[in-house]
């Protein structure tokens, strides 16, 4: 067989923390490789009354094809209870709805990078994001990051190498991979400059309200003074991923051009799903339930990190993560953590090597760390394992 | 605000359909214009059963992130339930689901599609393909039909005076929106020509199942040799589109693409309604469920075209669907149906006009008729409003 495909069918390739799943989905694996939320906290006994009562009471519609935007009271809930309180001006008509919010990362490539384009992103950034936009054959300019997140100085220095930037990507809350949060003072510059500059901000924030500690920043668009910041959000990490329920917050006019791209590209995302979720947070109170999860995972941070400090060679750095999924660890400059992995595979640990963070490459002597899914004991008792491979080579 | 789209995004409009179903969701209308299934119909107390069994004993993966592949139980039963018995050799690893078969749609044109490239279809088409395929703006090139689909013959023609032509397009079975389905010797001519000039066809099927009288005729992939063909299904007309499954059957090699395609897309459709999709077909019969449906729609059918022929004036023409949810009308050709279309809402009856199905525009004197969604009182009473609307013209 021999087909012809499209140009940009070439410039995909496989997610190497996808291809990486696969391998760790044996049993034995301790993983720390993936991003999942932790499954026993999913609150499946309300989960399930709630679809009992979408299913038999609300069947037609759940059950039938309805609107690209979304479904109206969960567009309504979003902008309220989630939007609203991360003090971004919106209603339910800066909302639509996404099949997760991967699905705005796509979509926010398709709207706005013809080939060659230049998008501009946190070196190291979201994997997933490098992998949506790079179907479109953009260049990428990394923008190095300190413990405050994406540098502003060296932003606006590549602005000037740049100008004809198209778009700016941002992790700005316990970024994935490094768990670094962009400071107060940097959103608002940041804001100020998209609009400044006329250039689309998208900023993707999946981890916002896992805060454990320290002061709840605003979101980027809160300082948004004309609507070229774009927020995605989703409920894959405040409650569960299997529904795939993430949303684009921006200008409506804007809203309008990703829901005629939903058109063509799915009609809509899951009728029930939808339903679903908006009932649950009718009748509970989802910040109830990520109080729950934050402290388990801020429990999970704190052993792994505890657990690094006694394991890992002393010469091993890492990020202090104040919430979210991820802490990032990097080696002496010589090693790759590719082979380390390997070895920690041989005694049944596995991680993501960082290098693929990277969309330009190098970097190989990083990699990333999920403290989310394991249990305690396991948390523990791999990164002593994964101490003992580091060892070896320091 | 002024942003700078990409090329692509001018390249969309809003689909006249969705935009239409808007306008009809007042009550009082009688709409003829949605393609949705009859929602009475939906199996609601066998769901509901399943849904609790999936998210009480199977919750922790329902609610997870999954391969984006899709669930395997579920590919294993599209190939074994409804790709074998339509006589396709295959197996759960032909199979990757789709967040429904729009996506499937939106997925080829990626795959295939660059600026320029020639896309045959059928002459109409049905209108959501032709919106997703748009954003990658190829070359439509209009094959006509006869009352067994698309002629061959001209396709032929087509094909020598374009033989860079990069994808073939065609609804085999009661096509959107003509109704019309193609012949047994067509299929396999047009397999054989994929496979001879190796163009990749999309086989769109999300309404085969649904015959209500005559001889089942075996997919085009039936004859696909090398693998040339791409088939898409749906569970949106058998069984009901809120859990937004479909698939896409194709070789391993391409199937292989798509799935790195979804990945970068969305990562997975919603392990919730695949899982439960699942359980749904192993615990009852889909075949059962399909024959209620076919009994009701064949009798909506009946009651449509019998009303057509009373109350429509005589010189009209329409099709004769043998299955499926569509019937099509061509009025004189100095009619305007989308001016018809705006008449028959003053009486509340709503139809699609006919001009956004060909995608090179035209041929607005024709539009199209669903029979599967409005109950039989209000098809004789549509009907009959209507015919008097175009008695006006006759």
């Amino acid at each position: 067989m021999e087909l012809r495909y499209s140009d940009r069918a070439s410039y995909v390739k496989a997610s190497e923390i996808r291809e990486l799943l696969k391998l760790t989905q044996r049993p034995e694996v301790i993983s720390f490789a993936g991003g999942l939320p932790a499954p026993e906290l999913f609150p499946l006994e309300q989960i399930n009354k709630v679809m009992n009562k979408v299913i038999l009471e609300d069947g037609h519609a759940a059950l039938q094809y309805a609107t690209t935007e979304g479904y109206n009271p969960l567009r309504k809930i979003i902008a309220e209870q989630r939007m609203q309180p991360n003090r971004i001006d919106c209603t339910y008509e800066n909302i639509m709805i996404t099949n997760g919010s991967q699905q705005g990362l796509e979509f926010s490539g398709k709207l706005f990078l013809n080939e060659g384009d230049i998008v501009m992103c946190e070196s190291p950034s979201y994997l997933g994001a490098i992998n949506a936009f790079k179907i479109y054959n953009p260049k990428f300019v990394e923008i190095p990051m300190d413990e405050n997140g994406m540098i502003i100085e060296e932003l606006e220095k590549a602005l000037e190498k740049y100008p004809e930037t198209k778009m700016i990507y941002t992790i700005p809350d316990f970024q994935n991979p490094s768990g670094k949060t962009m400071s107060l003072e940097r959103r608002k510059k940041l804001a100020e400059i998209a609009n400044e500059k006329k250039i689309p901000v998208i900023e993707d924030s999946p981890y916002g309200e896992l805060r454990f500690e320290g002061e709840k920043l605003p979101c980027i668009k809160h300082f948004d003074a004309e609507g070229y910041v774009i927020t995605l959000g989703s409920f894959s990490k405040t409650f569960c991923p299997g529904l795939r329920i993430g949303w684009v917050c921006a200008h409506k006019d804007i809203v309008n051009k990703y829901v005629l791209i939903k058109q063509g590209a799915d009609l809509q995302a899951s009728s029930v799903s939808q339903i679903a979720a908006a009932r649950f947070m009718e009748e509970y109170d989802l910040n109830d339930h990520i109080q729950k999860i934050i402290s388990v995972y801020k429990k999970r941070r704190d052993l792994m990190l505890d657990s690094m400090k006694k394991y890992f060679p002393a010469e091993v750095k890492y990020t202090y993560p104040e919430g979210g999924l991820f802490t990032w660890v990097e080696l002496r400059e010589d090693l790759d953590s590719r082979e380390i992995n390997m070895e920690a595979l041989e005694v049944n640990v596995a991680f993501v090597p960082g290098g693929s963070f990277f969309p330009n490459g190098g970097n190989n002597n990083t990699f990333r760390l999920n403290y989310s899914t394991m249990p305690e004991d396991k948390i523990v008792e791999g990164i002593k394992r994964l101490g003992e491979v580091l060892k070896r080579h320091y």
